[in-house]
């Protein structure tokens, strides 16, 4: 029917957001974890899916389904990357043709309810402020592991400036030596594989690396977004020995000054339309130096 | 062409989603009020403007923004509540044939980045347990005024009952005395008229609210979500005297215990799967005794 | 504790967004249905399941979605009206204390993929032109059938104007008599209940009065969008003796007129930036005279 | 203050979501196209903007935003990749330190409302099925483009069976010979260069692209979705010399039959029930043998 021959590319397949909840009830005083889990395998052998629809070795997606929440059971979630971790060797060792895959996890995290002041047992309230990350990547061998938070919405109201930029025919923006910025924060570090070797006090790192990436965010005075996104990126790797590099997709949430001359009012500074689209997009990765690079880890892995 | 004759009936125009950000820098420590405003209006006079297309009596969508932002100026944004009045005010009154409308907010909440322990003057964070709602209406010479909040999430891993439920041929659902109850509230409040008329500090009042909202969805041990609900609008009752009713709307977010018998393991109340859809969905209203019904106030107010 | 006392008010209960999918298969020539239903009951006697957690009534929210599903099979999907109405008449007639109830369907349309111009027995592409929606109300022994459209997207390049609205302080809206005008129609229209009670073909009358919005929002030479709601609603209920009343909400997308002076380039109409928010927001509804009003029908039903 | 050294890696930064809609109107017949653009830049020289806040190269977001919609005008818009590339070109040679770049474009597809069966002159609906997608990449001196398309949703009755996987201790699903399929379509192809260079009708493509996918999905009697989206790459491969290769995201949309079993009914494949999550995810690339792979093509291009 024709000379035109094709092959099979870059594939993987799986099962997309298993919304598993894991409630510790050892004690009356309980613990809840709820992540939202994706995993898709790799496997040079799985051709024969595609162009044969042979699922010999289909590992159904539906069982990956069932692993994540036997799993949830059998080994328990201390931290996101630890369980995606079990899963990756669980498929990668359990059968010989699966070479590799991407396992992805949010965490949606929660806070107990207080009651007359006092944390309650087995009450939470869901916390707002930011979805927790993490992927695991195994690709030829190697094994990449990121953290990482997205939707941690930030905004200063002076401490900003925008100036000194070029201006060509299209240019018709003013300078600015104050006004309000406003970014929803996506950061996704990578560990360094010796730190994940030896092992890492995951929950323990993410809150500090939030602690960082807030403060330094609040104290930086800024001259242009991407110059608060290198110095959040900067001290977040000062901060913990274990990370690789940290990257980062920051929407300029504008916030436009509201034109009040017609009604003979001044405005300075006071009141802001917050605009939907379109927005500016910055992006930029901080690398620790003397790291060796491993573009590998972030395969698929979106970028917000 | 037609001896169909039609007349207009209910009905009301304005501009939706008007996202007013208010910042109050009088001093280096930064305050500011983030609001989604919603304004429109409703007049007998305003009929032409539908059958024949005659904007003479149209206070323009345009218009309507303006204001919102101008008083954002002129009045400031002491709380949604309070902002809404001044607007409705100025509507009802400045033009003779404006007769009411509906006044809605969304409030976002945003609270001070700490660094080093100390909160920042004019770097924040968005906080994201809950959206705050207010709504006026003006409707036969009459002016309503409800707080509420949204997308308040919350869980508890036991103390949640659910049994004795009649079975016809269609009944499979077993009885269960510990379940995960799950839900995200919205709740409405409406104020007492005079109430309103004396003034209330409706900042104060939200606060108190959502703690009083949280802490009984805690304790209360559950029958049914039904119950959850009374008791969370009765408790809220008992605490503010302005509060005439509060409206829910609760959906049970399912939580299914995932069957792991299969891999011969229990479950015994640990790992759960959180569905999306379908969901249950419980809506109430708990009314104080001897107040008069006011079903105008709700006129188009979404319940959820 | 308190001298507070509180009664329980308007409430509901059920199983939202059922999504069924009904596909007919008698003959190679598979028919599809999809629907997502929610089903909601009241009365009376429910009362303790709120003030006491007792069950005893409460036919469950799980026995409402089996019940849903095994109607597909028992009842078939003729039209979401239909079904609508076997279940309300189901829950109504089946359970004494059951007095009445809410139900609402969406119904996402399917046509035949084309394979070399025929359309394919068993193959269905989604058609993505509005979201049919229908509800059925009982309340107080009566019962209210609407049928309906939501998210039809539409917009004119010209014919389109506004101008001769009123001007004050806070007007800088300039008058124009050429702009594209679009929105996204939401559309829900109430039977007669006689007209419901002889029986009624809802499918050919949805893919009539879908075609009669078209057309009046097409050729209508529009001086204000409240003007073209009147006459969408106006062309609906002549073209079909079954509606009492048609009830619109209709955003106005705006489509600003991209300032290209700057760039010493005109704009005749001819570059436009589509806003997302805020926008304007027109509601009304077109009444058949002579038909009495029925604002039960109505009670609870989104207005978007 | 630290011995921790950091350098600055991959970024990018622009103007996002310019939703920019162009009317032709050179005959009472307008002509309407409909985008959601975005510019992004990248270049060397621009690291002093994340590490010292020097904006001297920095071409504002803002700028290109205004060059988007004066391009629109300058240039029209004769199909997404065009206009893109008409982008690329403008900022890689107007700034000589830019070097690259990513520019990205969804198109939202319009058709004239039908008044008395004839295609109305100025007069549109949204047409629903499926967002038209096309990316220009600029890296390294090369210069790479791609079409595709998102949010196709289809389905099938029958003709789909999964069987003959493995089974592990995790496996519970059954085999089937008869099942609902559906996914919503994400297929992004990449042109070859030389093609691009000769130049190309896009549009004409693209509809017949959609043509070959719809017709593809429908005809096969699927083993798997995996063998259905190989044969949809190849399939389009076939169709038309231009293309390189074609990478799919495809959701397994599953629908569960109801076990209708307890009411007494059987179910054979007519009831369902349309899950939400988890659902499958498919990924797989089709390439024309003898083509060079060109992965810079992808960079950061969104997998669905």
């Amino acid at each position: 029917m024709s000379d035109v021959s094709v092959s099979l590319g870059a594939n993987k397949y799986g099962k997309a957001e298993n919304r598993v909840v894991r409630v510790v009830r050892d004690t009356a005083r309980h613990e809840i974890t709820d992540l939202n889990v994706t995993s898709q395998l790799r496997g040079a052998a799985l051709v024969d899916s595609y162009l044969k629809g042979d699922n010999a070795l289909v590992v159904a997606t539906d069982t990956q389904k069932n692993t994540i929440f036997a799993f949830a059971k059998e080994h328990g979630i201390p931290s996101p990357e630890q369980f995606l971790l079990t899963l990756a060797e669980h498929f990668v060792r359990g059968f010989d043709w699966i070479e590799g895959g991407l396992w992805q996890a949010e965490q949606f995290e929660w806070e107990r309810i207080l009651v007359g002041g006092e944390p309650h047992d087995h009450s939470f309230v869901r916390k707002g402020q930011g979805t927790r990350l993490a992927t695991v990547q195994v690709l030829d061998a190697a094994t990449h592991v990121t953290g990482g938070i997205k939707d941690l919405i930030v905004l200063k109201s002076t401490g900003s400036e925008f100036s000194g930029f070029p201006r060509d025919k299209y240019t018709t923006l003013a300078e600015t030596d104050d006004r309000v910025m406003a970014t929803s924060v996506t950061a996704r570090w990578r560990y360094l594989p010796e730190a994940v070797e030896v092992g890492i006090d995951y929950n323990r790192l993410y809150a500090e690396v939030q602690e960082v990436l807030l403060a330094t965010f609040a104290t930086v005075h800024s001259l242009a977004l991407q110059q608060t996104l290198w110095e959040m990126g900067k001290a977040t790797i000062e901060a913990r020995p274990e990370l690789a590099e940290v990257r980062f997709a920051m929407p300029n949430k504008h916030h436009f000054l509201y034109d009040l001359s017609p009604f003979g009012l001044d405005n300075p500074g006071e009141v802001f339309y917050a605009a939907d689209r379109p927005y500016g997009l910055i992006e930029g990765t901080v690398v620790r130096d003397g790291v060796p690079p491993a573009p590998d880890a972030w395969l698929d892995v979106p970028t917000s």
